[in-house]
């Protein structure tokens, strides 16, 4: 990590983006913006967050892996150290990061152990001191409540931890402001943000084509797998992957930088040349993605999409002569979801949950008559055994329409270009 | 992973090692044994261990690392999936795996779900139940006692969480029996366990060379990573590292292969060329190495090898006009601790501990006059600020010495040889 006196930031090398620390004190900024619209906001109220620990294996002194910060507390912060804290003054906007001291023998392992003063300036905060000092810290400052992050993860239906420390019950907390409107805060993406999810793209992006261009019949999927992640890490600085890699009959590969995630999903043959039968599904399954793009705006809702998708992927699948009847009757008896058993996709940073395949589903519909009689049985039983297609592409919603951040060949023409090595055809 | 219906093994293609689930077999084996020696055995004992979860980042849904098995249980079953129990008759050494009961609906993501005859063949156990079934599946079997695995790991000073599950109130239960046994028969490798070390200090060591070739002056340390565990994974089938890596001013990194550890340490200029001084200090260090290599064997105490490299260290030192005075004058006052602040070793494993650097203890030593009148200060300046010199290699001991696992280029002349794309001199 390097830091320049003029404009501290995150970089891992000439090669790697700057993310400027004042893309986290302007998250601070809209935090507590936010929060003083809230009915329940009183004044003199401090928010404090905890940061991740590092976490070993089992009972051994093993690092699990790299670390990793929790992601509020990264949005707030860009700390990528473990064992931090962080308070914010919502009244003043004034912030006091708290770091772990270091024994003074570890200087033996980790060299001259960096003061606070260092962090004040990497981390572009008001003040910077040990976490031993943050009960006496916050006496001193006496706020009227202490707003802690507690909260419902949807996706893992898990609960955030809040903040704790040894004293904490002398002070008035609060549990239920602050997470949702964080949350909210989260959602919509600032311009610096945009930037590394675009870059976090840019590299997973090239990364996929790089497995395209040395796939190999034969090849395990984890070798495609190491690929991926050794470009992304020695290419982009990307230590992380966002979600563990999915590598099947697709590949679902997504690498974060500086905690900000992408998520791609590309599908291709791995002869490199498409068969008529693949051409059909996969561009069944491209055109419903396409047209989503195309579509979606602020203010779109997002069913109407889903829907859209699937009536895309219904009608293709009829034309390549899998279904029968009339279009508008399948949806009646949501006969799409057979074909796209997951959601439309999901918000970025709020990670995946799906892999492709859904014969179980097609014998479901076979043995519904509602469903069975637009299903051409013999036809579809081609297509069995040969997994899903997926094309996942990271979109962000601009105010005329998508920007598209993902750039990865798409098109039929587009992959087998690249899988062959011609790089004029290339997108 | 492959099995075949011949020898059940875990394999990762017929480039990698095939690891006969024989060997756990046996380590089951050598366990029964070693608890029928002890004066607290009973009849009618069952061995309980509870195997590995995986483990999410926060609150969210994304696994914080691919699934690792937690080391006791791999030690015994030699199972790769998380959430299973394990169970030993000790009187009959009769083996039965729980496993998870995965939701019906998991086959839309997961494919057929394998049934337990399917793990039962797989890991050659006995049986095979599902873990919603181990409370019953006890009950019948009636143990007079259930040997749980509670114990301190002394390098990370945190205790084996044995095994649970809502029912065990009515067992009879035992938590000191069988850690200080289960630990000792790890300390000691059978065959087949030296044959998995060897493959993964194969794999490593080919990854360090790879890391020798492709090093340039002006390239970043994790980049250095990258290749190291890109090479690991693809070549090796080495998904995971036995610990998180080190490149720093030495590259201490180390693969596993299905949970069997490597570690090694390589120290070479980024030039590719050794200046003299550089030579001084590395050789002093290599011939410490090779001098506790060549002495190693069976009933050799561990002091008497950690005082003979630290004696070759000085003396190489003194030869290379750092020290002045007499050895045993200067092993008297410990001096050789100034040089190499860390222990010779550590059984394999047991995770790394230490990192290189020490240029803190010279200050010490400069202030302390017992230790300061063997140093010349001005020469010793010279070293300062370049990082630290270690050779870490994999050894086992063998009836008539020690086998090196590790292949690594280790003298001067082998590793320029690598660095400039020399093949004929590799070792």
């Amino acid at each position: 990590m390097a830091t320049s006196r003029a404009e501290p930031s995150f970089c891992l090398g000439e090669h790697t983006l700057k993310v400027p620390m004042a893309l986290f004190k302007d998250n601070r900024r809209r935090l507590i913006e936010r929060l003083k619209l809230s009915p329940k906001f009183t004044n003199r109220a401090m928010i404090l967050l905890q940061g991740g620990d590092s976490h070993q294996r089992y009972c051994t002194d093993v690092d699990i892996a790299p670390f990793r910060q929790e992601s509020y507390f990264h949005w707030t912060f860009g700390v990528i150290e473990p064992g931090c804290y962080g308070a914010i003054n919502v009244d003043t906007g004034r912030s006091t990061l708290y770091i772990e001291r270091m024994p003074d023998e570890y200087v033996i392992w980790l060299g001259k152990i960096k003061p606070p003063q260092y962090y004040k300036e990497k981390y572009n905060v008001d003040e910077v001191l040990y976490v031993d000092e943050l009960c006496t810290d916050l006496q001193k400052k006496d706020p009227e409540v202490l707003l802690l992050l507690k909260g419902l993860n949807t996706d893992s239906k898990s609960v955030t931890k809040p903040a704790g420390f040894d004293g904490i019950g002398q002070f008035k907390t609060d549990n239920e402001m602050l997470h949702p409107i964080i949350a909210e805060c989260r959602v919509f993406k600032s311009d610096m943000e945009i930037e590394v999810l675009r870059y976090a793209n840019k590299i997973s992006s090239e990364a996929h084509k790089v497995v395209m261009r040395n796939l190999k019949p034969g090849m395990y999927e984890y070798q495609a797998e190491s690929l991926f992640l050794h470009h992304c890490y020695s290419y982009g600085g990307m230590r992380h992957v966002s979600y563990t890699c999915i590598a099947g009959s697709l590949f679902d590969m997504g690498a974060e930088y500086n905690c900000y995630a992408s998520d791609i999903t590309c599908s291709f043959p791995a002869s490199g040349k498409f068969t008529e039968d693949q051409k059909t599904i996969y561009n069944a399954v491209l055109h419903a993605n396409r047209a989503v793009l195309a579509a979606s705006k602020p203010g779109v809702p997002w069913p109407e999409m889903h829907r859209l998708s699937e009536r895309v992927l219904l009608e293709e699948l009829k034309t390549g002569g899998l279904l029968q009847g009339d279009i508008n009757d399948m949806m009646k008896v949501h006969l799409g979801a057979v074909f796209m058993p997951h959601g439309l996709g999901h918000l970025m940073g709020i990670d995946v949950h799906d892999v492709g395949g859904f014969p179980e589903l097609i014998d479901a519909a076979l043995a519904n008559p509602e469903q069975a009689k637009f299903l051409y049985e013999q036809r579809i039983n081609q297509f069995r055994g040969t997994g899903g297609v997926r094309v996942e592409d990271d979109i962000v919603i601009i105010p005329d329409g998508a920007e598209l951040l993902t750039c990865v060949p798409r098109t039929v023409e587009e992959i087998e270009a690249v899988m062959r090595g011609d790089k004029s055809e290339e997108k």
